[in-house]
Parts: C-alpha cells; structure tokens; sequence
C-alpha cells in the first residue's frame, strides 16, 4: 500500500505540473476503482487550489472484461452514453479532467480478441467528439499512469503483491522526478530543455525524416508548417498544461499522404486491452499496404480498418534512449511510459497543433495540409540503440539527429544567460 | 474479506430476488468504490441472466466529504450532472438499476452540518425527475446493503477490521434470508406473507391509525383508495421486483391533511451524511409545526424547510418487533436495515403506487386525493416493544393491529391450501 505521503505528493504533481488545475475550476478525474485512495488525495490537493467541484468518474477492468467475456454477440458495441457525457460535460465548459491509467496486460491477454476489438471500436466511435476537444486542447488535461495491483505483479511476478506494488510506486517516483530534490524546479528545468529542442528543429525546416535500423527504412514527410511539440501546450484558455506524465518525447506532424518504406516496431504495445508483438509495416504513398505481427494479428487489423485515417501516420516523435524512462531499462507495458523510451510513431489521429494554425483550421483544412485524422491513435515504439534519424532540411541540407540511439545534434544553449538570468 | 462464494450469492439475490433482471435488459450498479469486487459478481450474474451491458456508477464517501469540507460556500451545490443522466438514462429506458448503499456514521459525524444539508438539498433538486420515475417504477430498481470497512469498524470498533467485516457480511447474509437452506423458496413463502398481511388491511378499508407509545400519540388519517404495499412490486412493464432488500414491512399511504398529535423516534437516522438524534415531532392537520432533536437539529431544519411537501408525511409502516431485523436486536445506522427492525413514518415524497390508481394520476389529482409530494423521503422509527397501533375503520370498528410492538391481528390464513396445494 503507498504510504499518504506518497499519494499526496504524486497528487501534487498531477494536479500542479499536470492538469495545471486553476482556482475556481472543476476537476473531473478518470481512474481505476483500485486508485480510490489517490483519487481522494488528489481531491484535497484539487481544493486546496480553489477546485469548485472534484468528481471521479471510475473505472473498473474486470468489470470492463465481463462485457467483452459474456455480453450477446449483437451488444458488444453497446456503450454507456453517461460515460461519455461527464467527459464531454467537462470538456465543452473548459474545465479540468485527470486521467490515471494502469495497463493489465494478463487481464488483456485473457480477452478475446475479436470481440475486445469490437467493443473498443465502439467506444471510440462514441468518444470521437471528445477526443477532438481534447487533442485541440479546448479544455486542461493530463494523463499519469496509477499504480494497480494487476499491474504490478504482473512487471514483477517474483516479489509478493504488496511489495511489488511498493516497486511500481517507487518506479513511478523517479519516472517523474519525485525522487528528486524540488520536483516541480526539476519539472521546470527539464520542461525547459524539450521545448528548447523544439524551437531548434523548428529552426531547421524539416522536409522529411528518415529512419533506419534493422527491418525499418522509412521516410517521413513532414508538411510546411508543422510545428514540433513539447511537454508544455498551451490550453484554449491559455493555461500550461503537461498533458502527460512522463514525458521525454517531443513531437511533430508527419504528411499523411508522404511516408514510404518499412518500419518495425521494438516493444510490444497494449491497444483496447489487446497485445501487439513484432508489428511490422509497409508504407506507400503514406498509406500502410502491408502488415505482420507475431501476435495480436486480430486486433492491429481491427485498428487498420477502423476507418481510412487508420492506416496512415498521424504522428512522429523523437526520444532519446538515455531519458528518464529510457533508463530504467524496461518495458512498463504502458504506452504511456513506453512511448517516453524510445523514438515513435503513431497510427490514426494527429494533433491540430502540431500545424501552425491547425488549431483553428477545418477538418478539410487540416487534411489538405497533410494532417491526418482518424478515430484511432495508435503509437507503436521504433527506437533502439541501433536506431539513426535523420533530416532532409528544405534548404536541402541532410543532419544527422540521432545516432546510435543518442542525440548527436548539438543542443542550442539557452538564450537565458543573455537576459539577465 | 469476503469470499467469493459470499458475493456470488450476494449477487444472485440482487439480481434475481431484488431487481429481478430480465434477459436483454441493461444493468447499471450504483455502489461504493469498496464494493468493487461484488459489482464484479453482480456483473457475472446478471451477463448470465442474459444483460447485453452492466455498468457500475461508483460513489466514493471520503471524496464526497472532501466537498462538504473543502469547497468555497458558493459551490456546495455543485453537481455532477453526468450523474444524474447516467440515472436518468437508464430510468427512461426503462432498464434496470441496482443501488449498494453503506452508511458511514463515523465520517458522517465529522462533517459540518449545515454544509452537509446544502450539498444534500442541491442534490435531492437534480435528482427530483429520477426520484419521480423511481417511485413509480418505471424501471426495475433495487436497494441493498453491501458490507464495507468503515461501516463494520463502526458497528464493531471491538474487532479487527476484517474481522468487523466478516461479521457484517454474516449479518447480511442472515437478515436476507442467506443463511437459510433454499433462500430463493424462503424468499417467496416472505414476500408471499406479506402480501397478504397487505390484502387483509385493504379489506378493513382504514380511515384513520392511532399510534400510542411513550413521546407518541398520533393519529394519521389515510386517504380512500389507499393502498397496502407489500414487498412485491410491478414495474410499467410488469416484472415483479423487491425494491428494498432486506424488507420486513408493510407500507400505506397517510392523508397529508390529516395527521394530529405528537411522535418520538425510537432510533437515530442518519440522513445526507448527518446523524439525528432523539427526534420529536408534533403535527396539525397534517403539518410538522413543531419539531427538536437531542443532536442534528440543523440537518433536521435542512429537510423540513427543503419544500412544502417536506413537513407532512408520505409513508406509513407497519413493521412487527419479531422480524429478522427486529430479532438481531441492534441499530445498524442504516436506514435500509433499520426501518425494517419497527414500525415508522417517512417525512416528503409518498408513493404514488400507494393509492388505487394514482400510478397514472398526474401530481395535482394525486395531491387531490391526499397524496404528498416533496424531493425529499425520510423514514424515522417509532417502533417498540410498547407501541401499539390500531385501526379505526370507516364501518366505525377499532381494531387493534400492533400491542407490544407485535402483531396481534390475525393473520389470514393462505387460500392455497384450497387450491390442491
């Protein structure tokens, strides 16, 4: 069991450094029934920051599974139209939502994939509205993985299941640098530096990216006026907010129409409950034409086929190895920290602000601009230490980014030391 | 904690006995977040009796507090619309919806009155069309106990916690009727007693009760076409559903013109959260116009004065001091349990359900007839081993119903035995 010190300064974190929660807002948390205990420490954190109203909207996985174990075949995509409301009550009047996950990937690979694939489908159809709002930022949000029971004696089936989830705590404590000494300087600093690299590869003028490593040689186009993407957005009200929780990554729009080559995934990644292992892929025209998996075949068809943004790239992002989460040498099952490892990409739906003006564009708009859309994103890890990108710049020049896993692109010095810091 | 076997019975009696699920309907769980591991049950239960969807919409007593304490005064009546319409949406389908309620006496008693009724109040407003629906049954609904920790350790603070915990759930087991060797066929034989108990006061035709006890001497007038109410009820689409597990009474409609006289409670109530002590009433033609308490005169001010309805009676109970809730001989600080140990008396909403047609009266007529509206029902007891109840009819008769707090009324024998039983 985490300790109340524990709880209260995880909550801390979410509700400061994450949803950037504002005096006279309501909070709306999403979190499994296993979270209750820091639900309520984030409640008290949540007031004592002027939160007008903190309500919890819980979820429960085995719950979840019934459905997909035992509903009749032709109820399968029957969802709960309330589930969506509270997210899009909050949503629409701008006001705050936290989001806990925790993966179980045992409790996934129990589920049948047909019908687990089915019932997701379902549920992002409902939830397309909202996910709009959300990737274009209308409201505050954020997303931090939870430690649960299943999860962790699943990471670690050698210890007993209080110990294990003491482990996964204190994992998630140096994840997001609460092991450190100041915590939110250490956010800020580090925050910091990511948006520093945006601004430098702003500066170069992508045309394309390349990727190789062993069963990967992909170009990616990248469109004019995509814009790279840090931990930091800016909300419709104009709010900071970290959105997740980890994070190592930054990120930019790919072209939909101009990705070519293949690519192989480096970790298994967990999609509507449904593990993927040994993804590869075969891009033309921006387009995925042919696909493989050693498992999970079932559900990566059922992603691809959700709609015509499926198979088509919607997002591009670079992680060095020796991050944070790179460090800690292992796989979480959670793309949450996962993708915070490892350089990545992403299938389905790409993020209106990783355009300059995308936030304010029409749906066509965006599209014609190379932006995809899609009701799935579906991220799926590329790094490794074998891994090199590179860029062809508009100017026509090739830089090596990454090598050998590492940045090899020097760093830009802040320009602080000038103004006086 | 308890075992499976102990929530799969648990759970088959909610589903089967209580809301009396049909194949193809939805489910929606009302439950505390604690109780998570018999909503699973439950879900089992009810996929098996054929459920196309069960969800769980789970309450957390600690971040319900958090509010009542922490919010700025000008947002205690804040409220979760998606909670509502998750209610809502199930009522106006006419799907079904199964309640897990525990009282939390301990965290009740820490909570400032005055706070505590305003968030109660906003929340009895919202949630006035649902109520509505309900008491009409519209939709197949149940009400029952789940043991949780802060609930036990209150009753038992003598025990460990889990051994606290053990015992409440044997408590439940016992008071419905799972301790016995066929429940579903020892749940009939009640239920089937009762109705008859309600068959033979219809055929009294009762113009007025007189309740006589120590602090008691009230007469309470029922208006014609009152109807005696058993456990059983049919919902508009006419299944046959327990709405309140466990269930000892039988209940009438009072005229809410023609009550006179004055009544003690004989147990505490909590009632949003807060614990009232020591009640006193006294009525005239029909009106609470003079009350006190030994403790929670405020929450007790907060329901008179929540509308007009709220100061006149909708609900009378007839309960003998012999039930299986009476023999257990303590106060479980739950209303559900409780009112089941005695005779009591509800302020506010009436059942429209308890007078000849009012089912399909609109709110005028059925106030025309003497029924009682309000958004708010609370039961208080006046059960006791020297209260007596009798009967004065509209022949002229009195009959003497209840002395020593056990029924003295004949009961009518079963005419099954005349039909080749």
């Amino acid at each position: 069991m985490p300790t109340p010190e524990i709880l209260r300064r995880y909550a801390e974190l979410a509700v400061q450094v994450g949803v950037n929660l504002q005096p006279g807002q309501r909070l709306l948390v999403v979190a499994p029934t296993e979270a209750a205990p820091l639900v309520r420490a984030v409640s008290e954190a949540a007031y004592a920051r002027g939160a007008t109203l903190v309500d919890a909207l819980f979820e429960d996985a085995p719950l979840a599974r019934s459905h997909v174990l035992h509903a009749p075949e032709e109820a399968l995509g029957a969802v709960s139209q309330w589930r969506i409301d509270a997210l899009m009550q909050h949503a629409e009047a701008g006001q705050a939502i936290l989001t806990f996950t925790a993966p179980d990937p045992a409790g996934a690979a129990a589920t049948p994939p047909v019908r687990a694939a089915r019932v997701s489908a379902a549920l992002a159809a409902r939830a397309e509205e909202y996910g709009k709002l959300r990737s274009r930022v209308r409201f505050n949000w954020s997303v931090l993985p939870v430690a649960t029971p299943a999860w962790a004696t699943f990471l670690r089936p050698d210890l007993e299941a209080s110990a294990a989830l003491d482990w996964l705590w204190e994992q998630l404590f140096v994840l997001t640098r609460l092991d450190q000494e100041e915590p939110l300087l250490a956010w800020d600093a580090h925050a910091d530096r990511l948006m520093r690299r945006c601004a430098q590869l702003d500066a170069l003028a992508i045309e394309a990216l390349h990727f190789a490593a062993p069963g990967t040689d992909l170009t990616v186009g990248l469109p004019e006026g995509h814009r790279w993407f840090g931990p930091r957005v800016a909300t419709a009200l104009g709010f900071s907010v970290i959105p997740n929780l980890p994070t190592e990554e930054i990120s930019t729009l790919p072209h939909r129409a101009r990705v070519e080559g293949r690519v192989r995934a480096t970790k298994p990644l967990i999609v509507g409950g449904q593990l993927i292992e040994g993804l590869e892929l075969r891009f033309e025209a921006g387009r995925v034409v042919q696909f493989s998996a050693q498992r999970g075949t079932e559900a990566l068809r059922g992603i691809l086929e959700a709609d015509e943004g499926a198979s088509r790239l919607g997002e591009v992002a670079l992680v060095p190895q020796d991050g944070l989460v790179g460090r800690a040498g292992r796989v979480f099952y959670s793309t949450l920290i996962d993708e915070n490892a490892a350089c990545h990409l992403a299938l389905g739906r790409a993020y209106p602000v990783t355009l300059e003006g995308g936030d304010a564009m029409s749906l066509e708009a965006f599209r014609a601009h190379g932006g995809n859309h899609s009701r799935v994103h579906v991220d799926f890890m590329v790094g490794s230490d074998d891994l090199e990108v590179s860029a062809l710049t508009r100017s026509g020049a090739r830089v090596t980014l990454i090598s050998g896993g590492l940045w090899v692109l020097p760093a830009l010095r802040t320009q602080r030391t000038f103004a006086g810091w």
